[in-house]
């Protein structure tokens, strides 16, 4: 029995694209006091900084674009700047669900065959959950995890939890180092399939992965990389 | 089989005392800005008006903060207060775990009785994971939920997943609003422990609980509690 477990953001639907315009959006704002270079190596830096404290999610990015535009405007804040940047960030948390192009038909035909899905995901609580509700995705899943850090040892708990095999489990998703590495690592099959926008934090040479997994450039092609991995002899 | 679901925050460990402490430092420094109580009304209102956004937790608090502080500022924000709002919030996240008189005395003779015990808690998912793990109590718990919000619906979705049928599930916490008042209206019994320090959003009436609830001063009672529960007889 296949499980399949997936990703939310950047698998299911738009996200990064969100966090790359609210970057835009900062360094224009900030424009007066650095060169985008300047505000960009410094917000990564501080969000860095902050990642183990904090966590990932929007919240996240607007205390650290708050605690950076502080350090670029020293002793005279901009009022207007630091009132853009919860604007911006409250923004983020409304703005649409936007469903990646057939991933919808896809997670319909994975339940037609009869495959158990579920959602695996990193980000705020309460925001995944409201995408999950906005997009009406939640149905097609069994279960629904949200993880603060997707690592060998979170996975083991997850499926342990669930009383899942790792060979039972494919997982898919954009990021090689949150949905491919750490579930091949513990003896899963894992399908990628990169997205248009990837956060420099998720990027790892593909070399680094020691084990089998499949990169499609489409989930439609899910089902005949699953029916390729449990019959491969068919496949040669 | 009876179940017994924990809340975390001020029920296992102490947590509202630091919200205060965090607001009374906030007040300190906006003190010329407005009087104590036009700051606390001001920043009650605007954490009510972003909690649907943010939701709970202390980075919901510092964005809050921050908000409130430059509505008092107006157009010459304080770069000192603003960086003392991020230095309150990320103090807070690193305080120590402290827990409740006797709470670990209670969780061990509970699970010496062959109960199980769920942790059913609201709050920020990484900072509710760095608390279990800062207080080793995690062991304690066959299932921890993070939850969004806790009303009937999310307790009758955590109970469903869990196989639990209501009325084999005890719940123990201090808000009568999220861990008394829903649990019984589903069905379920509750054992309320008031903490020293209830934040006033957590707050109702007792008339508005229509169904059967104990109130208790020490989790050391929980046991007798339940014992009179499962045989009412022997304790008329």
């Amino acid at each position: 029995m296949t499980i399949i477990g997936f990703d939310a953001d950047d698998t299911l639907w738009v996200n990064e694209t969100y966090f790359r315009e609210a970057e835009s959006r900062f360094y224009d704002l900030m424009a007066g006091y650095g060169t985008q270079k300047q505000l960009a190596d410094d917000l990564h830096k501080v969000i860095m900084q902050n990642l183990s404290l904090y966590g990932y999610g929007i919240k996240s990015l607007m205390l650290s674009m708050t605690e950076t535009a502080l350090g670029f405007m020293k002793d005279r804040p901009s009022a207007r700047i630091m009132e853009a940047i919860l604007s911006i960030g409250k923004e983020m948390l409304n703005k649409p669900v936007i469903l990646l192009d057939g991933i919808q038909d896809a997670l319909a035909g994975l339940r037609d065959k009869g495959y158990t899905m579920i959602l695996a995901t990193k980000g705020d609580l309460l925001d995944q959950e409201r995408k999950l509700h906005k997009s009406g995705m939640g149905d097609f899943f069994h279960h629904i995890e949200i993880m603060s850090e997707k690592n060998e040892d979170s996975y083991l708990k997850l499926l342990s939890r669930l009383h899942i095999r790792a060979d039972e489990f494919v997982m898919v998703g954009n990021s090689l180092r949150s949905d491919i590495l750490p579930v091949v690592n513990i003896g899963g099959f894992a399908i990628h399939i990169p997205s248009q926008s990837t956060w420099v934090h998720e990027m790892i040479d593909p070399k680094l992965i020691n084990g089998s997994y499949r990169t499609i450039r489409h989930a439609a092609e899910i089902p005949a990389v699953l029916e390729a991995h449990h019959h491969p002899k068919n496949h040669v």
